[in-house]
């Protein structure tokens, strides 16, 4: 079970990032964790996911109310906000982060570190890039690409 | 009611400004919110608070088995890990970072900014100051002493 | 720290119970821990132990927006639903249940006992007294009044 | 997706029941919600749904050390105890509890009828069967077997 994070602002500049990130992640047969709703990061990476056959996504959703996106096969309701983005990091093995433009997403990451999961930042901006690699060492990878992230949960994974 | 965050390591380089601060915001009447371990910063400002009399201190504990803080006089206990980060930032009207050491101090501030509250950062490392400035605009001040931090929390609370 | 649970309808039938169960636990200078919000035996609660000078209230909100009993001196805010209710009951060293009226006091019920903490019923209903007694065992004690609840909050906390 | 719920120790009486009631959830095409640990009524339950080929599982966990059950396709790690308890249940459209033996199940059923989900009581014991009929009204349904909960828990998502 693979976490992709991000931004839950529509027009995301990470949206496509996050499509591709999905589908790639679906097409291993690995399952796609978000956090449900149906928009930004996780409306993408969910409908990228769906373009696969057979692929599986779950979303666990801040508020039984939240408009769950569509391409989520199994909504989970926590009714517990923010808290929920450490339900999401918990469930998953590995967590990728597309872009980190808001406090949402820093503190999907951050709480990934805490709790000891490694996590791919793919496309971030310098100062989180520098950031999180500082804070988190070598449980942080920078990936430029969708297939470099992809290599690098892989790698987080199933080692070498 | 104002929150110090910060590392939960015994030895953290934070812990004599966490003392400092705690009795600064113990003096102006306010009372003060932790996670209420007995360690790092959680540990430093309470001992600092409670060098003032009258002072009342909040500890919101990850899990009932958490060993508490002497000097916390409230523990309230979450079981619910690091999501009980959020409740911290929440029940606080400003939240002060004494460093951002590590991801558990990032997870405060980060969900503290998405929850929409102040956070002041006291002596942050550069990369932390730049990358929450970047992220959370004017709802982020950076101080570099415990005096200057009060001062801004005063000033997210009432206003100039 | 003693909790006080029952309905959150304001016309609860509980409320006058709850009132001098406030007070009661306000006189023995024992901190008051409800759910917080301006509405049934929690409002009652709150009311009657700030009828004692002195007197310390903590409210544990389900919900940042929730409305606040006025009578609350330390407001936590949760944002987790009626998942708060374990954070009540874990904080607290006893629970009384003023009535057992509806299905969220029958959660705190069980879900300090579930937590291993004691649970006095003050003039529960014949089938909430049958039913709990029957799942505690001995951490059940049912009381007929205030007075008596009180002596069975003060042996469980102090023996006899 | 439907929950079954109930008590957490091997050598329940109910887990006949459980894992006959999660095989026929199973065979109608139905996702099965647990709380995930490899004990009691979720072991059982699990272990009928994964008799039935093609079947869904979804575990929610107390705490990430957890021991998941085997039969469990998909766990939720929540770190956040008897919390989880009410994500469990908001997850779920309808909650079936084999047996009421304990605080456990007791605060699950009292949560669902809290949150507004049906539940089906099968083979409660007399006192639990009276309580919650009280507290939930027409919300709860006594089944005298796991046909019988089938039927019940089919009506409140589908209707006559």
């Amino acid at each position: 079970m693979v976490a992709i994070v991000g931004s839950g602002e529509d027009g995301s500049q990470s949206m496509e990032l996050a499509r591709e990130m999905g589908k790639l992640i679906a097409q291993q047969g690995w399952i796609l964790v978000t956090g449900g709703r149906n928009a930004g990061v996780m409306k993408a990476a969910n409908a990228g996911a769906k373009e696969v056959e057979g692929s599986l996504t779950i979303g666990i959703l801040p508020f039984a109310r939240s408009t769950v996106c569509p391409d989520v096969d199994i909504p989970i309701c926590t009714e517990m906000g923010q808290a929920r983005n450490n339900v999401i990091v918990l469930t998953a093995e590995v967590v990728i982060a597309c872009g980190v433009e808001g406090p949402g997403t820093a503190s999907e990451v951050a709480l990934a570190l805490k709790n000891g999961k490694p996590v791919v930042l793919l496309d971030p901006d310098p100062a989180a890039a520098e950031f999180f690699t500082q804070i988190g060492g070598s449980r942080v990878t920078v990936a430029d690409s969708p297939a470099a992230a992809l290599a690098a949960a892989r790698l987080t994974m199933f080692g070498p």
